[in-house]
């Protein structure tokens, strides 16, 4: 369930100075870039969380030639052109403001799927710039990377947004109280366990954004702060029952919903294994709940299951907890 | 400054059960029930807190006329009909939950002046339905009082709300997730000193919230519920930065705060004079200013005054601490 406890992570190491070996350029560096749940029901556009598991696997070394190569070792036959690659926009950016550095050469094999609503090209922009940075001694902060990944969201979505972003990069869960200036804020959670179902259809999410209603009511509004409110003092305070009574949603999730084959059963079902509660993740299809203990979680797992198989839907579930380091070095 | 220290208060104390003084008609509780601060800025309706200063004096009485008889001891001439007057109408919503209780006998004195936006409605609804409480032996929880309260609420502004009763009642900062079911949830502050300017101007509630758009853009409720999840996070891990940086409203403010004569001119020069961030005091006019210490608090109040004496309005100010008890009883 957890394959980043394999690995040893040294946190702040800086590599790629003064490591003996005759300079940066033959050196490269591999990391695992976790999938994240962004939105968390009440929190659209500001907070997010990672996830232990799926992760995509991203190696990055430096390069003589000018800009960025990539290697894309996986069949979803992402563009190679790192104008219109998530991960390419997101080193352009970051090359851009390292005038001693000529490239990077970037081989990417991703487990999370595109378009599954649990940060794919989240993953894809924040592995490689973590993995860059490293290589260049930690040179930048981790604010300075968020803003090179961003690059990457906005290939994929058209938008800069950081509610997959900051997690990915910060690990457990984060607010972005401000995208302009940039403010992001870790939010000590307890323990919580995550399990996500991914029926097989495709939403993108710049369609996702389209349906939603750019006017809403005010009172809505003042529901949606109520409950994002208490999300957040819930989480801080580790208290259970206050994060359950606050999942809800009253202004996207109802009209984004719809695109999502049996959301509703999956939702009223899994609250009655015991879920504390969840929604859709990201801009869906996946579909996310959060629990207080695993046998709980692994209750949630065979409900999804169970709707899909009659459904007659392809899935696939991950039964996870929160990362709390987020991208993590795995070799260099 | 701090009127309610002089006071010792015993807490939970059961009043008006086995006190030996020969039944419970012959008794009085007297108790000061605080101004309010509602809002705070990006809380609309979900968010407020108590303050140690000023607070309206109310004595109850157990009486054998059956229902509740007012006597106002103030120059406000509120109206002693019991359902047309704030305390009245709480008195009776509790008195129908109480089938063994003929009526009550109110004195007030009312030191909050009503309209001006520091919730002198909900003083005058909470002070009596705590003192009552007391009288009865503590029968109620304070979620009840809160529910009796809001009835006193309806009768000023024609919308039962919660975000000045709840921090009256509990003290402190205090959450209403949810009015319908009732939901409050103590935030635990800081220190902080707290600056009240009331230009001596009318804003009646129902005509600020008739002001307000019904429709809001989805783009401004994000940044509002960013903000609000910013300040809950900044008011429990006591982070003064965050808490000053998301003291920013972007929906109300900017309708209701043309109303207040100087408001901006108040807001910037406070801000620049070391306060960490403020705005409309409910629905106005007062405007509160919240600092980290006394010295910038009586800067702040020396600003509010400059600013009123050269436009020449009347105003009042307040330099106080948040109350962290809510309504207290002084004796009995």
């Amino acid at each position: 369930m957890n394959l980043i406890k394999k690995y040893y992570t040294p946190s702040n190491t800086p590599l790629g100075e003064g490591g003996g070996e005759g300079g940066r350029a033959k050196k490269s560096v591999s990391v695992l870039s976790p999938a994240t749940v962004a939105n968390v029901v009440c929190g659209f556009d500001i907070l997010g969380f990672a996830l232990n598991n799926p992760n995509d696997e991203v190696t990055i070394s430096l390069s003589d030639e000018v800009g960025v190569q990539i290697i894309n070792q996986d069949d979803f036959d992402l563009p190679t052109d790192p104008e219109k690659n998530v991960s390419g926009a997101a080193l352009l950016a970051m090359l851009e403001e390292c005038p001693d550095v000529k490239g990077f050469t970037l081989i990417s094999k991703k487990h999370i799927k595109p378009g599954s609503g649990i940060g794919s090209s989240a993953a894809s922009a924040a592995g490689p710039v973590v993995a860059a940075n490293y290589l260049l001694g930690n040179r930048f902060s981790k604010e300075d990377l968020v803003r090179f990944a961003m690059f990457g969201e906005k290939v994929a979505s058209g938008v800069k947004h950081a509610d997959n972003i900051a997690p990915a990069i910060y690990g457990g869960v984060t607010l972005i109280r401000s995208i302009f200036p940039l403010d992001i804020i870790a939010i000590d959670a307890p323990e919580l366990y995550v399990t996500v179902v991914h029926p097989q259809i495709e939403v993108r999410t710049a369609d996702a954004r389209k349906i939603l209603k750019q006017n809403i009511l005010l009172k809505d509004a003042i529901k949606q702060w109520g409950n994002i409110a208490g999300l957040v003092a819930g989480l801080i305070k580790h208290d259970y029952e206050l994060i359950g009574r606050s999942l809800e949603d009253v202004i996207i999730e109802p009209v984004r919903s719809i695109l999502i084959p049996g959301f509703n059963e999956v939702k009223s079902k899994c609250k009655e294994a015991g879920a504390l509660g969840g929604g859709i993740s990201g801009s869906g299809p996946s579909i996310f709940m959060l629990s207080k203990d695993e046998a709980t979680a692994k209750a949630v797992e065979k409900e999804m299951s169970n709707i899909y198989e009659r459904i007659g839907l392809d899935y696939q579930t991950h039964l996870t907890t929160i990362n709390q380091e987020g991208v993590k070095l795995v070799s260099s």
